[in-house]
């Protein structure tokens, strides 16, 4: 929720509360910058009625504007908050590498016109993996969690023009996809080598990084929770 | 050019204009509905300065809206005309077969919540291979050309939730490939059987095929040209 701005939660609220008569309270698994997109984001509401899963999506998406989609509903163990319970997340970055920018692919991928090194960045990226103190990635630093995250998996595609960074962690800091990507792709474009994010990571500085990447080429891909 | 919306050819003339100062005539391959999508739509224009093609390609670029990119810009033989040269054109239709619309697909798939039979689907499709009258799944009875199209390719594709099928021919009447995968759409849902659309190609009468499929899911591949 956002005082003055759309959000994907208002939107939410907002049609449990047109099909229930009732305030309810919608929790996401997580919060993200304005722009980023999500192919299955997951969020927890508990409602008094004993309606049928089904029947709930239905009314959600009949609320929702089009750009909003439950894709599933299923009935959680009572207590459950979709926060507090997931294990972990994964996120995809999109980078469009071609010479002149896709239109079918503007809003959602960052336009790199360089042929990047994946190479370089598979290897820059490996560093990454395990637990470490992610300050020199992070946004805002002095926020009360410390800034340790276990990041289970890092994985570079290419298809045809575009590179997708798949990273999956226990948890993510402000910014800690976008930071980590603009470095990625500064050892792809070869201004550093394939060593340097290793050398950032261990830093904790998060001036030593490469830039932010925008907002619009980041997807959250899955929540994951306990079986 | 239409006289009240924007268009592809109006922007592309716009931006001609801007940086040459001068009226240009710009030719496209094919006309296609509002709506309608190109990965690779090609055109021709006519330059009096000796200009370098990267150079009008990043002059052009600089002056379109986004959703508008030339790829590439290449000299042709004096008095090549984009739209008479072409040999053939193939167009791809996407279709979006889940349960609930994904909101990354809804401006490029038309939305059919149904498990469609793909095996019966290729079947039917391949009865319109070669050449023929394809009056009946033309909208506008009655035009100038006769309404013969040679088919050299019909595929049909799934990836997870996405059904593609990509139609190559040396021309296409107007609605044609929406009006063949609205039929087609009927055949995988099992309202018609696998020999329906053979019998409505021969019947040559539009009234006797399916609905036409929306605009959003079409997508113009490319344009075929002589070596």
């Amino acid at each position: 929720m956002q005082p003055d701005a759309p959000t994907v939660q208002g939107a939410l609220i907002d049609a449990a509360h047109r099909f229930l008569g009732a305030d309810v309270r919608v929790i996401g698994a997580s919060r993200t910058d304005a722009g980023v997109h999500a192919l299955r984001q997951t969020a927890s509401l508990s409602i008094a009625a004993p309606l049928d899963a089904v029947a709930v999506r239905g009314a959600l998406n009949a609320a929702l504007p089009p750009a909003i989609r439950v894709l599933s509903v299923v009935e959680a163990a009572p207590g459950f908050d979709a926060r507090r319970a997931a294990l972990g997340k994964r996120y995809a970055y999109v980078v469009d590498t071609g010479v002149v920018a896709a239109p079918l692919w503007r809003r959602i991928a960052w336009h790199v016109p360089a042929s990047l090194d994946l190479a370089a960045m598979r290897t820059a990226l490996a560093a990454l993996r395990g637990r470490h103190d992610f300050s020199a990635f992070c946004a805002a630093a002095g926020t009360a969690a410390p800034p340790v995250c276990t990041v289970h998996a890092v994985h570079i595609l290419r298809r045809r023009e575009r590179v997708a960074i798949l990273i999956s962690a226990d948890r993510f800091l402000h910014h800690m996809v976008r930071n980590i990507v603009g470095s990625a792709v500064e050892v792809g474009r070869g201004a550093q080598g394939a060593g340097w994010l290793r050398e950032v990571l261990a830093s904790g500085e998060r001036a030593r990084g490469g830039p932010t990447a925008p907002a619009h080429g980041l997807v959250l891909v899955r929540v994951r929770y306990p079986r």
